[in-house]
């Protein structure tokens, strides 16, 4: 499917840890490591592993702006 | 401020574009450029600029995987 | 690019309404109108148009449950 | 409560899932079935069960566009 | 409509400014300001005027935690 | 960090309750309370505990308007 979230960062999986509901996946993203929380339907239906190529995946409207 | 907000991708703007209440702003991240919309007022009151360093924010539960 | 949302609603797009940097994109779901707020360049960068058949992607936590 | 949230799709609760602070709660919409991740809190509060017609609620900005 | 996001917070709204498809609205909450950003459409469907009695509504996987 | 959110609700802790993966953290405000879902990670690194001033930080795009 192409998608029209504007961002979609491409790494790799370094942790999948499911919770009861609620798993979080860590991606390395050129050595930034980036953490989705999501379902854990979707780490099973998805087959989510640590070692495979994966994309950080955000809305624009979802990401904020910081300045030091 | 520190924010419980996981995701904080350092980088430099690369574009400001204001429309009539959302604007956009581009952040370069180690060569990926990631599209954040946010309101007019906020870039207003940070003063953000092409070329100054940023971050992007982004909350855990707002990010998804994808897979090619 | 498969993707970890869990609501993929198919249908067909009623309306593309374009403001300033922000768009409107209305896609009917079985005669329901699901509206999607998106960016101007992801409408471009898809091409989408009406009477396209297109899907409503919305993340788990991003939906909230009502009752009468 | 009139809300300003876009897309109320009509539908019955076909699964309610609770985890430690999360629940999963299913509404079939048509045959399609939509999956809400809220708080238990809510579940409790909102008395959700099985069999119940309900709303999946939606704000426009959590709406993705998906082509195949 | 008895919605599951967990926040709602009553005020007054001070200002209702349209752009061309996203407006924001300004609801004093106890002396303090809170901003939606929401669709015109909701906007008119909603007849939102200055001085109305209103809600900034927030589900609660939406709201951050900062400190000092 | 300074940050684009235009919602910064300043209050105290008043629970923190943790899941398996996911916390809620409820900070009082002038006397409503906010509940915030966020990350066990976040309340671990920012070390967040009852009696805490916090604000809930929340960005205009995802606050609701609701009339009763």
């Amino acid at each position: 499917m192409r998608i029209s979230a504007r961002n979609r960062l491409k790494g790799k999986i370094v942790e999948v840890k499911k919770g009861q509901t609620t798993a979080h996946v860590r991606i390395d993203v050129n050595g930034m490591v980036v953490t989705a929380a999501i379902t854990n339907d979707a780490v099973d239906e998805l087959g989510l592993k640590v070692g495979q190529e994966a994309y950080a995946v955000i809305k624009a409207s979802d990401v904020m702006v910081g300045l030091d």
